[in-house]
């Protein structure tokens, strides 16, 4: 019989665990995890982000990057919970750089996931709570620089006489999120943004367009939303909190400005960044390079027959200006996925006669449903009556392995099959072509590893049944004059054709700014290795190049969901923080590269 | 022997309590009272901010307002806790019109303050967390107008095509922090204010202010500060916060503006407002008009013999612009409050040199000593350590009657004697007249009843110490051509006089936008009637007019520092709210007036 509480079971571990650590007991310490077992880190150990698998990986793991991080003084931190056999548990720790926070699943009495996170360096913490600065150096100073004063000559400086550590290129809320984190570690940073305001990145998309996660789960770091805030951000007020949040965070944010060029200095080992700054070409030298500019990479325009001789109107979706002045027009949506989607709808509020083409079958989730099944457990109304804040759902959604994912994934996929069991039939009938993802795990795992071949419905799935959206269905053979030809002959008059036809790989970027050399050496980003369409193997178990070190030395890439734009900046901050004050960041396990993008 | 629990104790006075209420046993529920006794409403049963002192006073209040308040289903929430004979614990109630939060302090068997304050509207609620808007409407409608285009169309319509139900003459911290009050209540409102820009009346004054407030005092409604905001708020900083902040929460702000007049109708009760919008004058139509023109009111000019021949420049503390341009220049500050002070330690910092005329004495309290003496129980890092958010200090201090209050102040203040005796003896040594209040209780009572009389030491005194700040002491007896001469015939040259000879009463505003009889009706804004220098009596228990119904109807005052913006800002939205809605709010208690300005 056992008697053991979860917290006590823990504790057991945990002692042994800590024992075999610091006797470097490499076979013990195995010996503590289940065969089939996981140990995630966050730049904690590896200065890396890191998922091993298997106790013979945990063992090269622990081998390489034990003596240099020497973790120690593990705790438990609040009681251990016990659910269907898995007993779980916060933990504390420390190595010889960082203060972490960890979290464990137990089955029975050996781990079969654990999860290890930075959280601040020691010694270069971010200022806050009771370390938050005075404000006003009190006593009074001859010619003293106010606060206003000190901004401003920041301002006028960075970038011409000084130079800043990093510079992201991108100032979208990804960018924004790590300048946020980058401003608080004290790392000299400029955005460089080529719209004219911080959020015009939202703002100049199609009029209807509201966020599709709901907001607890699209906080930014340090300022939450105050609690009257839509669950669904309309486009417009999540660009104006942005503007705010750039401002009220004192970020280095230069707008109407496009990066031209980046060179890496491998003597020097800085970047040249050329940049127009507002129609002034400004030369900056930063050490660290990050781009953000948007996870969805370079557009991907099809070269469709006969593109050039249309002669209505025909754009990519990330240029599509919204429906007005549309009415009684025929538009043609050429694609399925999210964008197609919400295009489409707001093509038909404004009067346009509609018509998507499905190239390859779209998967899709109803939002409601979703935010019930998927998220309501973490970032919900629900969650946060749980005591479950978001730095805690984001540990805890940190804390799944993506290789246990899919399982997950696929029971909610069961559930919301169930539950919207007559909307898939109404969706089909209408002659929608639908899947649920190479093995049946539906949204979130086409996210994570394409990046594409969904549709999170607001709408425009009962405007497909009631046939006011139509659909064709086939590959575009050629454009006319007058419309886009599919390949079985179908003719679809147009006065606007819309390529919803996606996004290449953010490695695109580094091409366009850096080289092709440089795209090609880091390859790929995005995408698990799944071996499902758009997601080639072989399994690295983690999102290439995201938010860790690349096969180029500094350089980064950056971006993803509210979500992700939040909770990994942090551990990209942490990163570059660690850099800037010369402390030794040994990266273990930087991946091969598999995929040119 | 006392076996009972804290709760118990409260439990059991609280059933009793609930009881004769629900009987309407007035004999019963005075006995529940020790003689000594206090109940102070916030809205929740007089429609007034009232404090009611003794048996006698509890009894005419709860005979007065008991039929149609119904107060109902007293519980305890969480434990009641007993320190020095005192056992207090929080409260929940409702009454027909609102759910309510509560305070009692025991002494023994019997209450000795009683707080109730009404904490929503039933039916009424200001939409947050679970009943937040959903922001998108999901479904696909022709023609849907997006949160960007309503946005926009309000802006453009309210004041010309639709009227605001409220209008808000001064758009500074209190302006601002009611108005969002009021947009969360969904109260149409258009705030009025002179500047170019929210935060212009914080970033216009001088070069070096900061908040004399440490942060924890200082947050707005519903967006807290992030924590790593400096303790003491630089003007500019926050002069951006508020900035930021009236765009997230979408006020109606109104800039540029200033408004000419306003005439109440007795018939169509409803103000005739005109304002001058950058040039162009507009008539508003509000049910409501709030002066939030500044606690401090209109600024006292006096008239000393000559000043029209000064030579040099000469000007009232809130039309200085700071030190620059003083560098060598001889200055005299009429004056030695906090602006008298912070002025001439800025004109010092800016190499002016300096003279400060003391006409009267002048309490000083160090900024560190307040922040630790004062403000650390309820408004710190420790505070929020100990759980005391911000909504509950905000309670706490409010559960204290202002009659109980100068005893406290005095423990107070003889702890800050004996912590900074040094720095009190050799701030006399060098001069200068110090005072403590009329009872000794220190800063927060001459706040409270005078608004004036004290500074709050972040660096001047120091100054004052070291002789780098000149002394003189006396009345003005005339302005000359070259400076100042006083009443025992000492010269002061100067090239800039300032005027910090403080303000006049709130009410002078009502004088000066809509008439001296009203401003008369409605009399003397601010102070408790304590009979002490500029505070005459008869006692009122409550600051005059402050957050609550005037002798003019639906003539309202709105001001404090930021604490109490924040603070009182949620009961004077309530009232405003209410009356919108049409539901009864009979006043209680209602004061007559003693005193014209």
């Amino acid at each position: 019989m056992d008697i053991a509480t979860p917290t006590s079971r823990v504790s057991t571990w945990l002692a042994r665990f800590s024992d075999a650590l610091e006797r470097q007991d490499i076979e013990a310490l195995t010996g503590l995890f289940v065969a089939d077992c996981y140990w995630r880190d966050l730049v904690a150990l590896t200065w890396n982000i890191k998922t091993v698998e298997g106790r013979d990986a945990i063992a090269d793991m622990v081998r390489a990057c034990l003596p240099a991080a020497h973790p120690r003084n593990w705790a438990i931190d609040g009681e251990a919970t016990e659910a269907g056999g898995v007993t779980e548990a916060w933990l504390t720790f420390e190595t010889d750089a960082v203060r972490g926070i960890g979290h464990v699943r137990l089955q029975g009495d050996l781990a079969w996931t654990l999860l290890t996170t930075a959280q601040e360096l020691k010694g270069f913490e971010e200022p806050k709570g009771a370390t938050r600065p005075k404000g006003v150096s009190h006593g009074v100073h001859k010619d003293r620089e106010s606060w206003a004063e000190a901004r401003a000559r920041e301002q006028a400086e960075l970038g011409y006489t000084t130079q800043p550590y990093v510079v992201i290129v991108g100032g979208g809320q990804g960018g924004i999120a790590l300048g946020a984190r980058l401003r608080r570690l004290g790392v000299p940073t400029i955005i460089v943004e080529k719209n004219d305001r911080p959020g015009d990145s939202w703002r100049k998309r199609y009029k209807s367009l509201c966020l599709h996660d709901p907001v607890w789960y699209d906080h930014l770091p340090y300022l939450p939303f105050p609690d009257h805030w839509p669950v669904f951000s309309p486009k417009d007020k999540i660009g104006d909190w942005l503007e705010s949040y750039t401002k009220i965070m004192e970020l280095n944010y230069w707008t109407r400005t496009t990066c031209k060029s980046a060179t890496w200095d491998e003597t020097t080992k800085d970047w040249t960044v050329v940049v127009d700054r507002d129609g002034e070409e400004v030369v900056l030298r930063p050490k660290q390079l990050v781009l953000a500019t948007g996870m969805s990479g370079v557009p991907n325009i099809p070269e469709f027959p006969g593109m050039d001789r249309f002669r209505g109107d025909i754009w990519h979706s990330s240029k599509h200006p919204g429906g007005d002045g549309y009415k009684g027009k025929r538009a043609v949506i050429i694609g399925s996925n999210n964008s197609a989607h919400d295009i489409a709808a707001d093509l038909w509020e404004h009067g346009a006669d509609v018509t998507m083409v499905q190239r390859s079958s779209t998967h899709v989730s109803r939002s409601e449903t979703l935010m019930d099944v998927a998220l309501g457990a973490l970032y919900s109304e629900e969650a946060v009556r749980n005591g479950i804040t978001t730095d805690k759902a984001d540990l805890i959604f940190a804390s799944i392995p993506y290789a246990v994912l899919p399982a997950i994934q696929k029971g909610g996929a069961d559930v919301m099959k169930e539950r919207d069991r007559d909307f898939y039939a109404a969706l089909e009938k209408a002659g929608f072509w639908h899947d649920w993802g190479a093995d049946e795990t539906g949204l979130f795992m086409k996210y994570l590893r394409r990046g594409s071949g969904y549709y999170i419905d607001v709408g425009a799935s009962q405007l497909i049944i009631d046939g006011k959206i139509r659909l064709a269905r086939g590959q575009v053979a050629e454009i006319t004059e007058t419309g886009a030809k599919l390949a079985d002959g179908t003719d679809l008059p147009a006065d606007l054709i819309v390529l919803a036809t996606g996004y290449g790989s953010m490695n695109g970027w580094a091409a366009q700014l850096v080289s092709q050399k440089v795209a090609d050496k880091v390859g790929k980003c995005w995408g698990l290795g799944s071996d499902t369409p758009k997601d080639p193997g072989p399994w690295e178990g983690e999102l290439r190049n995201m938010w860790k070190p690349t096969r180029q030395e500094a350089l980064w890439f950056h971006g993803g969901n509210l979500h992700q734009s939040r909770h990994y900046s942090q551990f990209l901050a942490l990163q570059l923080k660690a850099r800037m004050e010369g402390l030794p960041t040994p990266v273990y396990g930087l991946p091969e590269v598999h995929h040119k993008g």
